[in-house]
């Protein structure tokens, strides 16, 4: 990838036209950046703040193709998409950052697991089960309780299944019917997440680590800066930083980490991309983790992340958006909404982020 | 106007498609509504970040009314629309804020200043020219040196005159050739705003006061907060108070003072809009300017004005713009592009504001 800065008033184009890919809309548009969304969806939320929209499905090559023609950097905003699109993109010509790479280890557990334990950022155990045949073996090394885990396209604890017995572990893979990995059960205090940058010319900045509550396998609630040992946080982001230097990653992505109760930290699973624990950046750092998605992949100098109040976020899912007028009245409280038509069970339809200032 | 709060996911139609409408549209996507530009402009900075646009000229009378039926709320980012636009907005049934009676008034230095000194802003003096009869007048009231100007259109210094003599002010006049005011001239120490908002429902809420320095007629930089006597930006809080309750003003709007040698203040003028002087509450307060005029018009809960830093805002003229690339570099400053295609002398192309963070 070329090292020159992408000049501003460039199309950056971005792949999916979710809340994600709003926020990184609006962030491109304050540094003078265009954006071109393309996503399957009809009036998606990045479609309605984005110069150009391409409504087509991934699947579509030649839509992808005149898309990647049309920008100068190309980017996700999820890491579900076909990795098909994404080569279809690069041999149209495209600059994608994160990479093709990074995508297709972080789609799939076992490369991930295997890479970030390569990369010094360690994983609980685990055991790959491909076919029936791979159950009695993945039992006996993992044990039980433990957790059986889809390889793929796992989300908000969708694929995933608790497993007390060896008999559980064989229905369960039975159901999922497809690649699985069985993990070992990490007896955590919390998780926290380490979202970090890293540019072309490997310039890296991590925010302040993000503790981080889940309610239904969703996000519920991020409180920044965690509260955890500092050698923990401290470990926790050199080991972000040593796994984006091994990928050579550009843009923001995201560690899930297990706090453990000797202090150690185990990485549970990396988002490349921004991710809802780094939501509250937007209105508690200097700079935006969309802002720094955006410096990341176009190459200019990563903006400070340094926190300048503390910060509490909270995911209104669902109905919860239903309350806008008292978050709207909060004092002290940015209230962010992502303008979907309906808020069904399990949706995101907004966060708020509840601020602190700091006591310098 | 009712007062129940609009709906988050409501279309909010902005006449005009400079950089405030494009902010507008980002702070108003921030709570997620959806923006419908309306511009004589292709492809205006608002119209990338908005869902709609309309380009039409303001006079297309049939394409006002259709923009007009479309949107649940409409309000406009420069003063100087013409007034038939906005009253075919409303005679098509559109909501509008703020008023056609707060344009026609600051559309007009004449209705303008009787209503600041009516409402309890005095202005420097001043005397009407209507015609080369009133000017024998008008030089004996106001005396010399004093600054002609046109009542319509005027703005960044343009339909301005200082005058020495009544010859060089009937010179002026002839130039000019449409209705003018004479004003004295004002040996002020400082020109300082007051960016502030109201709600349909009467809640007021003022930013702290902006202090402005101009190069060529043109804002160069605003310090916040002004350096001035308590007292003195106390007075001028309230006036724009009292002027807004006058008006029974809707929105964010800006009123410019002259801070004299005795402490007093005097109304300069009034911006019926989000203003220049504010652009530093995007970064230094818990609400925006932006934010705060679409919480005004659509009736919400008025964000706090707080200010948690204090600001330096610059603005990035014509080729100014060539050093963004610095500009991202430096700590603590946060950078605005509008994303205009070209960089053209006296155009604003951009701002930076420079944060220092409040000790607490």
């Amino acid at each position: 990838m070329s090292n020159a800065p992408l000049p501003t008033g460039a199309t950056i184009g971005i792949l999916g036209g979710g809340q994600l890919g709003r926020m990184l809309a609006l962030a491109a548009a304050e540094l003078g950046f265009q954006t071109h969304i393309f996503t399957p969806e009809e009036d998606s939320p990045a479609a309605r703040v984005a110069a150009q929209v391409t409504v087509a499905p991934f699947e579509n090559a030649a839509a992808i193709s005149a898309f990647a023609r049309g920008v100068d950097i190309l980017t996700f905003e999820f890491e579900n998409i076909p990795v098909a699109a994404l080569e279809a993109a690069i041999a149209a010509g495209a600059r994608v950052a994160p990479s093709l790479q990074v995508l297709t280890t972080t789609q799939d557990r076992a490369p991930e697991k295997q890479m970030l334990n390569e990369a010094g950022a360690p994983t609980v155990r685990y055991s790959l089960i491909d076919s029936g045949a791979d159950i009695g073996a993945a039992a006996a090394q993992i044990g039980f309780p433990s957790i059986l885990k889809t390889r793929r396209l796992g989300y908000d604890g969708k694929g995933q299944a608790k497993v007390q017995s060896e008999t559980e572990l064989r229905a369960a893979f039975d159901r999922f019917n497809a690649p699985c990995v069985l993990e070992a059960m990490a007896p955590f205090e919390k998780e926290f997440s380490i979202v970090a940058a890293r540019s072309a010319n490997g310039e890296f900045a991590a925010f302040d680590a993000s503790e981080n509550e889940h309610r239904n396998h969703i996000l519920h609630r991020t409180l920044a800066p965690a509260s955890a040992p500092p050698r923990a946080l401290a470990e926790a982001a050199s080991a972000t930083k040593r796994v984006m230097e091994a990928l050579d990653y550009v843009g923001v992505g995201a560690i899930e980490f297990f706090l453990m109760p000797d202090g150690e930290v185990l990485a549970n699973e990396m988002a490349p991309r921004v991710h809802n624990s780094g939501h509250w950046t937007q209105d508690a750092c200097f700079t935006s983790q969309f802002e720094q998605h955006i410096r990341a992949i176009c190459n200019w100098p990563l903006g400070s992340p340094d926190r300048f109040a503390n910060a509490e976020m909270i995911n209104l899912i669902g109905d919860d958006v239903a309350d806008w007028k008292q978050w709207a009245s909060l004092n002290g409280a940015k209230l962010h909404l992502y303008g979907k038509r309906q808020a069904r069970p399990g949706r995101k339809m907004g966060h708020v982020v509840k601020l602190t200032p700091l006591r310098r």
